[in-house]
């Protein structure tokens, strides 16, 4: 779709997660978007033209057609929840998906999306990689927690499957890919089957060929 | 105020940005409540009890008298704001206070209260202080994009002061605990005053004598 037509525009990389939540729920709302795929390795955040769209640097943003610009995922997800099913209304569930929300942006993606990324986008030689088991180990905290509540729960965004859920699957789902295994937690396995049964799901794109060689290479 | 009659519990520590975010509005807003201190560098959030409220240890916690529980600051934030001048009714601009509050607990407090903790909670010997220069380097880059938005824009929040305003004041208004300085920073300065002089405005209160004495020998 051209971005002259589609209502939004998606500015992201699609190996991304923060940037997979976007495509998700747009593609299960039924929302026309058009896609700009940003090579995020390649330096392509910190030209001018994008440090004007998102002066923080970083993927996914969405562009209106009125020019305006949302940053960060959660925010962005939240944006376009408002008024679906895929959002309470009841004031307290909202704040707990929120509080989901934030979790994952604290304690849940900056171990499991870095450890992801350590392995996949960065040389087997890195310095980078001995943070690795700290990651790791920090992961596992993350997961316990959703382990704890997925044993009395369905879902992450209150009685039914929303943003939280989004939000918390996008790296979850890949977390061995930075060498963090679900065996012990078969609450988030259930989970994650049930979230990949909702009408209109669609898997984040395999990262490339060298990337998954890495990966392979990194357990 | 006794947590049997006040509608409102904060279990939190005093001396944490996070906490004093909710210690504030609460204040600004005139609700009653408790606060129930945390003794975090003593272990106190890692108890059974403790963990019985929020598995994720973390501070602070909001209890309702009915025994709910949220989690998480920036959520705790929106869910007090919602329906007052804190928040505004606007989707577009709850979405950028939002896109703000994701903000601060993704590129800015990992860094800027993370080194105020190293310099004051952590011995002057501690090897985790190996981590302050990059620290400090993210820190700054963080308010760069703030300090972006207030050349252009009063408030964080919308057209006017709210929450989003209250979750980034928290730790930029104790940055220099870290041995990050605001000099390049005039709009930045000038919004932590409008912030100081908005009507029930509590500073958050100075930490202990000891934790002073380890910050002023840690620039």
């Amino acid at each position: 779709m051209s971005s002259t037509v589609a209502p939004l525009t998606v500015h992201g990389m699609s190996a991304s997660g923060n940037c997979h939540k976007v495509r998700l729920l747009l593609e299960q709302l039924g929302t026309r978007y058009a896609w700009v795929e940003v090579d995020v390795p390649g330096g392509q955040t910190r030209t001018p033209q994008f440090l004007a769209l998102n002066p923080n640097g970083r993927v996914p943003v969405l562009q209106r057609r009125d020019g305006r610009v949302l940053t960060e995922s959660n925010a962005i997800l939240y944006w376009l929840a408002e008024g679906t099913p895929y959002l309470p209304t009841d004031g307290s569930q909202r704040a707990q998906a929120l509080g989901w929300m934030f979790f994952e942006q604290y304690s849940h993606e900056p171990c499991i999306a870095v450890a992801r990324f350590f392995c996949g986008w960065t040389g087997l030689d890195s310095s980078r990689r001995a943070e690795l088991p700290r990651l790791r180990e920090r992961g596992h905290q993350a997961l316990a927690v959703m382990e704890q509540h997925l044993a009395r729960h369905d879902w992450f965004t209150g009685p039914a499957y929303g943003i939280a859920d989004i939000a918390l699957h996008a790296y979850t789902a890949v977390a061995h890919h930075g060498g963090i295994a679900l065996d012990d937690d078969s609450s988030i396995r259930a989970w994650l089957q049930r979230v990949g049964q909702t009408a209109g799901f669609v898997p984040m794109p395999q990262p490339d060929a060298r990337v998954l060689e890495r990966i392979g290479r990194s357990s």
